[in-house]
């Protein structure tokens, strides 16, 4: 325990002066180290997917579920794509230094601000080694300085995929502290990461609800967090019938186990009539279970009844709950009151209803006749997402590289004074 | 404590409400609500000044010190700027509902951001009752509820503005509970507040440094902070050395209890002999105590010995810190070492180096020949300020509305779905 806060205090300290150094360094060297790390990634498959059976193989004799053992495997298509992301990264546009607004004030100065990195990202994760590389990629084009903690079942892959970020940022002439990976599988070095206020700037876990709900608990570093992904779509009595169908049909059935993914649809009773026996079909014959209030139940008859606790549950499966509302307010109403302030949509063709809907549903997405699975970083344009947040302070939705960065005011005078 | 709790939840509860119907509310409803307060205010400053008597008589009696009974007192000409500083918030442009950036993507949705309010905004504060009227307008201008907690020893002028206040936002059409003045001097009211995660989405403490400590250690809710103001100013080889001497007597002595007042003063080692000796004589005469290192000591022997804690204090009072370094580097060091990075500026006429200043230093406000004391909302153009942040995420420097807001985003869409 001693070892690990020695351990995690010079990890802190070697990673704020490395973020000193990686805040000045210029968008030429950190794109050199991004490919740098791909060529490394590439090059070293060999090795990553022999240390990576390591971990594979302790997490069958551990008993991993299937799906677990799947996210921890590193096959050649894996390795692939994680240099192919570092790349994409390293195409994307550096925002560090870039200002904006500069203006003069009165008094003869000029006023503007500058973007700036964070300082040191901690980032926890679970057993997905890809996301070594991927935080490491995102953290690095920012400017910062980056702490990885990963899943203790990749802790072999992961040591792996740092000796080709090491090489990588040596190579390019940055500091190779800029990312550290930990490497113990300690969980005291958690406790620590999330409390190191002098060293650590803000915290992203990745990860499920327990893990993020428990840093969040614990830490005294800000936190960039996802929680719960409860989306939902309204079909709203204007709504273009078919396009209804289409987006509601795609917010639950494109893939049921994403954030994004709808968990409960409320239909407008004047053309619940009209959609939900349609719908319903559909559901039932993709094999989703639905849950629904009286009303619906009258329309699908294999409809279970819904309960309180449906319409606070992201399922991440097939599974939807239905609930027939009389108008946008009461729409509204169930969104402000069960929605997780993640991503919701309304199908409609009146545009004082799309604009109500847009200004008054507080969710860090909110869409109009679209299905909320276009939800990401990458549907959005930002060219790659750290996570979703579903805070309300300092980034909402899908993170992005600029999520990662803030903006301090420069002035500019001539000598000016204030008098 | 039951009682309080119980208490600070209906008024949490309230709040959130509230918050709902403020993020719809017009720029005119707003707006009128502003004007009336201020009307408000004016109308009743005879009540205004009898209530704010009584909690000058308990202070007294209380013994509290007469730089807090300054602050304390209301007079006909603190409730004119009361009154006027709710005006020129109402002058503001209303950030709520702009849309920026809306992009049309590949997939044939456009994507784009919307400004929104943060929510329920909390705000601890001390003795000044005029906080009550400013945090209470900033608030509600950008669309926010606010939980106000003033002093307990303003708590009779407190309730008495709160009465303006809450005529003003009924008079507007508006929820009278958009703004809630605490009316218990209990302090467990201020535990419940900062804890109450469900119904506050940030903590605004403003006050002294001991209260915005406290506060940031026990919050759980997001606290948007103030701590040290430890400013510098950096006389380069390269300075004009008029501007020098005239940035540095003004950001010391302007005002000496302020947060953006220069608290260390580092000289350029081939400068120190042609400023320092005239820069002494004027802070002498002006009975400020200087502290250097050797030095700095030879070129002014009145100067006392600069321990390191000088370095890491913030005065607030007419004491200087001096410190000579031998180049640009060293002083970004010591800056990026000792600074609270709110404040720091550099005087020189070389491109290069300013330029450098400006992106190596990690302060909230970084500054090229300008005195330090123009970091501040008003003198920035944010037209007003509900404090300075200390802190790296979600905004740096002086708060004004923007600060108060967040991003969401926003997707138009024509009935796409994922493919």
């Amino acid at each position: 325990m001693e070892n690990i806060k020695q351990y995690m205090l010079q990890v802190g300290q070697q990673a704020r002066a490395a973020s000193r150094l990686m805040a000045q360094a210029s968008t030429n060297a950190k794109n050199h180290a991004l490919e740098n790390i791909a060529t490394a990634i590439l090059l070293n498959s060999t090795k990553l997917i022999a240390e990576n059976a390591k971990d594979v193989a302790a997490a069958k004799q551990n008993g991993l579920d299937a799906a677990s053992i799947d996210r921890l495997t590193l096959t050649e298509k894996t390795i692939n794509s994680m240099a192919e992301g570092l790349r994409q990264i390293a195409a994307l546009p550096d925002l560090i230094g870039e200002i904006n607004d500069l203006k003069f004030r009165p008094s003869g100065i000029q006023v503007g601000k500058m973007r700036v990195p964070l300082g040191v990202i901690g980032i926890i994760y679970e057993s997905r080694p890809n996301v070594t590389a991927d935080a490491a990629g995102l953290c690095l084009k920012s400017g910062n300085a980056a702490i990885l903690r990963g899943g203790s079942e990749a802790i072999f892959s992961n040591q792996a995929i740092a000796e080709c970020v090491y090489r990588g940022l040596r190579e390019a002439g940055l500091p190779q502290n800029a990312v550290q990976v930990i490497n113990t599988t300690d969980r005291a070095a958690v406790g620590e990461l999330i409390t190191m206020k002098d060293y650590v700037d803000v915290i992203v876990p990745r990860g499920g609800k327990s893990l993020i709900a428990r840093i969040s608990e614990e830490a005294s570093v800000p936190v960039i967090k996802h929680l719960d992904g409860i989306c939902h779509v309204y079909i709203d009595d204007e709504a273009d019938l078919p396009k209804a169908i289409r987006i509601a049909d795609n917010a639950k059935t494109h893939r049921y186990g994403v954030c994004n993914a709808m968990e409960t649809l409320l239909v407008n009773a004047s053309v619940a009539a009209q959609v939900l026996p349609e719908l319903g079909k559909i559901y039932l014959n993709k094999g989703v279970e639905l849950r629904g209030d009286e009303a619906a139940r009258t329309l699908v008859p294999q409809m279970k009844t819904a309960t309180e606790e449906d319409w606070r549950t992201e399922y991440l499966a097939p599974i939807l709950s239905v609930r027939i509302v009389a108008n946008l307010d009461e729409a509204i109403d169930h969104i402000n009151t069960y929605s997780s302030q993640h991503t919701d949509s309304i199908v409609t063709e009146n545009y004082s209803k799309a604009m109500r809907f847009l200004r008054e549903v507080d969710s860090a997405s909110v869409m109009v006749n679209a299905s909320t699975r276009f939800a990401d970083g990458f549907e959005y344009g930002l060219g790659a997402e750290i996570g979703i947040s579903t805070d309300k302070i300092h980034a909402r939705g899908p993170v992005g590289l600029e999520g990662l960065t803030s903006q301090k005011f420069i002035v500019l005078g001539s000598g000016q004074i204030r008098v």
